[in-house]
């Protein structure tokens, strides 16, 4: 990441991802008295209100999944917390700790916490082959690179059609695809500069860089491809991680392979459960808070070693 | 363990403790259709009573550790869950799974799970090196082969004190050093045959067996030496287990070294919290549940291809 980036909030941890996880460990965060930034899409979560009825999490039976999300919510609340409602994009390292980037902004944490959930979404054919060239998960990031271009957005949720509206006022031609059903679709106006084609997106096309999207029964030509849906693969979203089938490999602490970055819930594998989800978000803040206070005493050591060597 | 012993009741899951992280493990797997003994000592569970304030699980904030005792106890009444409320001294593998005994009876399950909280408790010195030659855990199981002995009862709860009182019909002289605290043994009347010493324990005495206890300004002489506390060290109560400083060692299935056997809470190290003992209660039962189905299938390929060969 290039040092001149404009930042938007500094967090002791940031929390990606407002479900039961997140939520445990923003409160567990904040009564240490951390600083904590919590980003989340959608309402927190889709997974947790589509639950029918929750009776396995202990002391609080026979409740729907909506009704615990609205306590869980009241919890945070109640404690002073705010959720930042935008999708992240991507998390870097940078001096001090990471970058996170959501839409256009960029915010500074020094600590990280993954707690996205669990991502049944595949990618389409050769989409990861070609992200990076010519394939982008965010209009707001990467839309100016297409001025006067011709693009096509994949839209998997609404966000995706406020995407192209956004993109129709740079690129010369924007071509939607659009999975998204009616209902989700209500009071958007869509630009009228966007041509909408119906189909089902299979794959991306390209040599060196991707040159148009292939559906079910044609090809699209284009010189730039978005492709917007809830959720982003934890490996995209933190370059380096370490991922397998079963999800981020997280240790008894819920430790990445990055130092720094913690993970929590659904994105650390099975059962996918309310209860593994908050005591995972629990023990992933507790041991991002033990790794900031580890960081700050050997600052704070190598300041006193410092002031001993000009004496 | 012998063959003839008398099984008082089966299980597909024992659990053995009755705090958040054993109540969680019982909800789990009853949902899961399977037959669940949870056992516990006190109430369920001490730790949590005497919590003054709880404001760190997600959904339930502002209680008192009790209230939140009482809201986990009513979510196991309502499952039509009930516990034994008697400790658990061993665990020993047997035909079929495991036999659990709890004072003078005997229980069998197919898998169980350890869920007895922290050990604060340090053995005194030798206790451990004299166990099973002259130290015992539990009177109603090796009181009888004290017959016409002398024995001596180091009681830390009320339990130790019914204890020697059990042991003043059988052996011919009981010493009791009791370290229960005025209050906790209301009630409880002390059988006259039973001989009272004040004094701190801080060792056992003995050469190939034990010989006796040295208090802190005194040595006691006897044949056997009953210790009785809440707790009982994990790798006591069950041989084998594979136990380090920072408590048994599971994996991130919350499966011990012992196959069939899973572990959850406190006493499977820090944080010691609250979610983070539920939610490891969610993965060892699930985890158990698996075990079970798998070792079902198993029966069944076994009993398949036995079938296909007498054709
Ligand atoms: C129909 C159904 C019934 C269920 N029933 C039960 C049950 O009875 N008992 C039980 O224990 N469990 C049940 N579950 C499972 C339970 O809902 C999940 O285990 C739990 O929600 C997982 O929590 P989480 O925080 O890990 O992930 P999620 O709840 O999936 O939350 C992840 C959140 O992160 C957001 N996010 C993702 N990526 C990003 C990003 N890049 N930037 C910002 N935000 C992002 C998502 O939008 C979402 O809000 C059920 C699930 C379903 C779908
Ligand atoms: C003063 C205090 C304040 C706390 N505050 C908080 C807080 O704010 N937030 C938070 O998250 N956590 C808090 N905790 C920690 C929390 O109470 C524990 O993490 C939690 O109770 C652990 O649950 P557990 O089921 O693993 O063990 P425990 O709650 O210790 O339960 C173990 C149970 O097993 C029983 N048992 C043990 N051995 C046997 C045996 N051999 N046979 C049968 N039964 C047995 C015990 O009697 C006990 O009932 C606090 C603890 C204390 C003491």
């Amino acid at each position: 990441m290039a040092n001149e980036l404009k930042i938007t909030e500094e967090f002791d941890i940031a929390i990606v991802g407002c479900g039961p996880a997140g939520l445990a460990a923003a409160i567990n965060g904040a009564i240490r008295k951390k600083k904590i930034g919590i980003f989340g899409t959608d309402f927190c979560s889709p997974k947790l209100h589509h639950a029918p009825h929750i009776d396995n999490y202990l002391g609080l039976p026979e409740l729907t999944g909506d009704e615990l999300r609205q306590r869980f919510l009241a919890h945070v609340q109640k404690m002073g917390l705010k959720i930042n409602d935008n999708k992240v994009t991507g998390v870097y390292p940078s001096e001090g700790g990471f970058t996170l980037q959501s839409r256009d902004k960029f915010y500074q944490a020094k600590a990280v916490i993954i707690a996205t959930g669990v991502n049944t979404v595949k990618p389409i054919e050769q989409e990861l082959d070609y992200l990076g060239r010519g394939v982008s998960y965010c209009a707001t990031c990467d839309g100016p690179l297409y001025k006067g271009k011709r693009v096509i957005v994949l839209a998997y949720n609404r966000e995706g059609l406020e995407e192209a509206n956004f993109l129709a006022e740079i690129a010369a031609e924007v071509i939607l695809v659009s999975q998204v059903k009616e209902r989700d679709a209500a009071g958007i106006h869509l630009d009228e500069r966007i041509k909408q084609i119906k189909g089902k997106p299979v794959g991306i096309l390209g040599e060196m860089w991707s040159t148009g999207v292939k559906l079910e029964d044609q090809e699209l030509k284009a010189d730039g491809i978005f492709i917007i849906r809830d959720s982003v693969l934890p490996d995209q979203l933190v370059p380096g991680l370490n991922v397998s089938n079963q999800g981020i490999e997280v240790d008894r602490h819920c430790a990445t392979n990055i130092p720094g970055i913690f993970a929590a819930g659904d994105c650390t594998g099975m059962p996918y459960q309310l209860s593994k989800a908050t005591g995972e978000g629990q023990v992933a803040a507790l041991s991002a808070v033990k790794y900031l206070d580890e960081l700050k005493n050997k600052a704070k050591k190598e300041l006193a070693n410092w002031d001993r060597g000009r004496r």
